[in-house]
């Protein structure tokens, strides 16, 4: 099942390009090819008998009934059907017998939704069409009927017709009739299905589902809050199942997992989404290779069959490594261009600003090799790596953001170095623990949250030098971009209260709950999370995570489609007891 | 896979009796019956090389690692160590040389977490426990663990310990450890995982996540409102994805489904969450039948397979009929007792106040036979009958009421009516489309929403006689209570205008998205909506929903684990542009 609709990524990619013949033509292709393999029945309990895009000379002489979309139309002679399987040619009835068909037929506008039934023929000779799957065969009609009429669209249903991303979320009911939107919805529909084959039924994970109406957690600025009708008491969308998934390890659940819908307010961000979806682990009595191993699994199994395999286990690098080597804690490790130290060759020189450098503490001086740079590198793209490293000067992440944009200069003249064909997994593991509050270095906070163990080797510095104490979070890369995260926990209240009342000065009595159930026979346990619509994002190659969302917000947090958010009366604000303060500007302006 | 947790029902079944055999002994019989079928790999990526629960004389000799909590000890010589798969034995060894591993096995309380390394042997000739599926062997410990000590606990981790729901909510993570709700958890995981094998791999429906963040829809009074960044703008959370999978069919999306989360706040309603569950389905191009259909095969194929098979097609009554026969839109068809109108018989009488009903407009007299009803029923429950419809009367769902409360009579004298191993399921059809406002029955308003599709026989009467229209609507009941409901849409953008404006008086700006796009080219659709938690509460035979979701709100809407919904400072609510008006009463107590 999961391979028919990989092959069609395949056929889609190839006809991406510019080209006369419409994509949906070549769409169909790939499920002849996997009918083999086990195929979802796709007519079942409809008025259709086959979808559009299946028929081929197999099916010559058959009676069919088909439902779709008009295409497009060809002199009132030919008509082509769609669906969201395929294309194919219906020919129009030209004889007096057949009019009221016709007719039916012919003044239908485009995007109209009509009815078919009819046999399938041969094309007559000369008039296949080879780049169209179904283009051996053409639908001779007997009955038709208008299903519902289409009034003038504002844009055509034809990927190679470019929209702004504004009018594609405006009439995002319309944009998903693309099929590439088709193709990423379904394939993200089929990837989730089959994790969840691999954790349910393989390995015994249990499905279940946690409140998003929950307690504010503790720092939990980037929480949506929610009034409730007790005046003054409000509930929170959590960011994750984090407290649950660890209560469910205390409650014995054991192996539990969960697709789970997640809230993160944080305004205005590009290529973030108020609300998203995770793949949300937790095990009992295991440990950080535990984890990997499962992810690692879970990526092979679910992995789309037309992509390369996932090779496992991942390589893995540690934050040290990855800081010194790359830049970054999320290492594109497609191709090299490693960060090098060259600050002993520098070591005896005598210019100036790179002897002040290594004077300095920790001073050092690095560089990136570009690999036939001499020769790909114009004038000005030196100029502007200049400028980059001056505008990014002083940022620790200068050299990292060096590499990448190094890489993009590089590709931009031709040279690939950055394969679309492969996903470089890596774990980054033996992450700090406690980071240096921005604002106040003197004070530590969670690197990651609060509940994450330390290192085991590192545990006795946490009573001395809790800075320097390792975690035993781990992040899973793919591609130079965070897909997943997750960590063993602690599971020893005492532990948990020295980390949160002594390390992070919180107020251990918003998290009582949790402590007191760590107290109760708490198990050793570990998780992680995946973050899906990422993932599918790189899965897919789509150049947004709003393209592997059926409904995605705007990057103001806007539905375009329905103008979410939205005015609401102070009526309706009533049983909740809130009302709104309207900031001074708007307020003066509502006075006048 | 499935089988083995459905035979452990069986057994949780028979050992639910108070007995001083812990049930969890018997759970995992259903296991080693089930071990020719393929079962999930349930040590996987762990500590652990078994679970306790699984093993058996087959195991003997083999070097096993167990982690589990201490169940019990006795005289310091065995522990019974528990997973979540069941109970062992484990023998606490008394030689010297073992004295670190007894110290650490005699000196953890009950419940603390334990892992265990030894050898499966047999029990000495004689101390075998039949009653214990593991009650054959014992394990010879070589080296023990203590993972985490149990403080003293609220209550005793026992089924047949009773406890408050008040206690078991507070410390859900405790209560979740008992069989019951291991039981009830993994049976949903596991029904709803088969759900989606039928649907995704079976039919190929498409699984997509639609949001939660919304607008507020048209009267949507039971909707919770989410407060954005933008001064007076707000989100909503919708009570069903109800506009987004008709916008998916519109999108060509074809087959959607989704195990979607939805809320409703009705403020205090016992057995009524403020969010809740649905399996949410849509399709193109189908009749009520088609829909019907996929259901009962939804149904059939992922019934637990311990529970007498479903019976498909299932039975089907109109509206019309339900109340006249049952006094209720939604029967419990597991027994008879029909609603007899017996106005002919008494047409001729002169018993006064019986002439008096039968000459009003539409008076009927109508009775219920109770079978044997004069052998069971003692004088004080006939008495309890008459009180009831006295209560009662003048609703005119009385009777229905009646035939229930005479039910509950019959078996609490012992008669056997609704046989609790049977699964009745109905449809009930052809309910009416609009219904007179409570408030004021001039007006009408939409008996489920305003967007099912009117009776194709009775279309004519929309622009007459709209009060006359029955809908293409229907309920799923089973045993009495309603499980799903859905309907036929309307795709024809006029008609659905010419309702929302003409017959409902709506604001048809707030649809205007909604509406534009069914004149874009939308598909005739249907759908419908399974209510998750209610149909596992009665496929489990729980006596609430609560006891069918792993963290469940109070009936008042609180988390009493957490004590959400909580107060937050105005400070966290500024971001948000609101403020709490504090009801009078409490702003004087303010005040002083």
């Amino acid at each position: 099942m999961f391979c028919w609709l990989s092959r069609l990524f395949r056929d889609l990619s190839r006809s991406t390009g510019r080209t006369t013949q419409p994509i949906w033509g070549s769409l169909s292709r790939s499920l002849i090819l996997s009918s083999q393999r086990s195929i979802p029945e796709l007519s079942s309990f409809v008025a259709r008998t086959n979808t559009c895009g299946e028929l081929r000379s197999s099916h010559l002489g058959q009676e069919v009934t088909l439902c779709g979309w008009i295409q497009y139309r060809r002199q009132n002679i030919f008509l082509v059907l769609r669906d969201f399987h395929g294309l194919v040619q219906v020919v129009i009835p030209q004889d007096e017998s057949a009019a009221s068909v016709k007719k039916i037929l012919c003044e239908a506008p485009v995007e109209s939704v009509v009815q078919v039934s009819g046999t399938v023929i041969s094309r007559p000779p000369g008039q296949e069409n080879p780049k169209m799957p179904t283009g051996e065969i053409e639908i001779k009609v007997k009955t038709a009927k208008l299903l519902n009429s289409c009034k003038k669209l504002p844009f055509e249903i034809k990927d190679f017709v470019k929209k702004t991303e504004t009018l594609r979320l405006q009439y995002r009911y319309l944009d998903l009739r693309g099929a590439q939107m088709q193709y990423n919805l379904r394939l993200r529909s089929q990837m989730v299905m089959k994790m969840r084959e691999y954790l349910c039924n393989l390995h015994g994970f249990v499905d279940i589902e946690t409140p998003t109406l929950f307690k504010r957690t503790p720092g939990g600025a980037k929480e949506f809050v929610v009034p409730s009708r007790e005046p003054g008491k409000f509930y929170s969308l959590p960011q994750s199942p984090q407290q649950f998934k660890q209560l469910l390890m205390v409650g014995g659940l054991d192996r539990y997992f969960q697709v789970a819908r997640c809230y993160r307010d944080e305004g205005s961000r590009p290529d973030r989404q108020p609300e998203f979806t995770q793949i949300d682990i937790e095990m009992s009595f295991v440990d950080q290779t535990g984890i990997q191993s499962l992810i690692e699994g879970l990526l092979q199994y679910s992995w789309p069959s037309d992509k390369d395999p996932v090779m496992v286990p991942f390589p893995s690098m540690t934050f040290a490594e990855a800081l010194a080597n790359y830049g970054t804690d999320k290492p594109d490790t497609r191709f090299g261009m490693k960060i090098v130290d060259i600050s002993d060759m520098f070591r005896n020189t005598e210019i100036g600003y790179l002897q002040d450098a290594l004077s300095k503490p920790q001073g050092t001086i690095k560089a990136i090799c570009i690999p036939e740079g001499a020769k790909y590198l114009k004038r000005n793209d030196i100029e502007s790596i200049r400028k980059f490293a001056v505008d990014h000067f002083n940022q620790c992440s200068l050299l990292g953001k060096l590499r990448l944009e190094c890489a993009d200069l590089l590709e931009a003249r031709g040279v690939v170095l950055r394969d679309p064909a492969l996903f470089s997994f890596l774990w980054v593991v033996d992450f700090p623990l406690f980071l240096p509050k921005e604002e106040n270095p003197q004070e530590l906070e969670s690197a990651h949250h609060p509940f994450t163990a330390p290192h085991p080797s590192d545990i006795h510095l946490l009573y001395t030098e809790p800075q320097k104490v390792r975690s035993q979070h781990y992040d899973l890369v793919l591609n130079g971009s965070e897909v997943g995260g997750g960590s063993i926990r602690i599971h020893n209240a005492e532990l948990q209260r020295y980390v949160l009342a002594a390390v992070l000065k919180e107020d251990v009595k918003l998290l009582s709950h949790l402590l007191q159930a760590l107290d109760y026979g708490a198990p050793p346990h570990g998780g992680i999370a995946l973050g899906l619509d990422r993932l599918m994002c790189l899965v897919t190659g789509a150049p947004s995570i709003r393209d592997v969302i059926a409904f995605p917000k705007s990057f103001r947090g806007h539905d375009l489609m329905s103008n979410a958010p939205d005015s609401i009366t102070p009526e309706e604000l009533k049983p909740y007891h809130i009302q709104v303060s309207w900031p001074t500007d708007s307020a003066k302006k509502r006075a006048r």
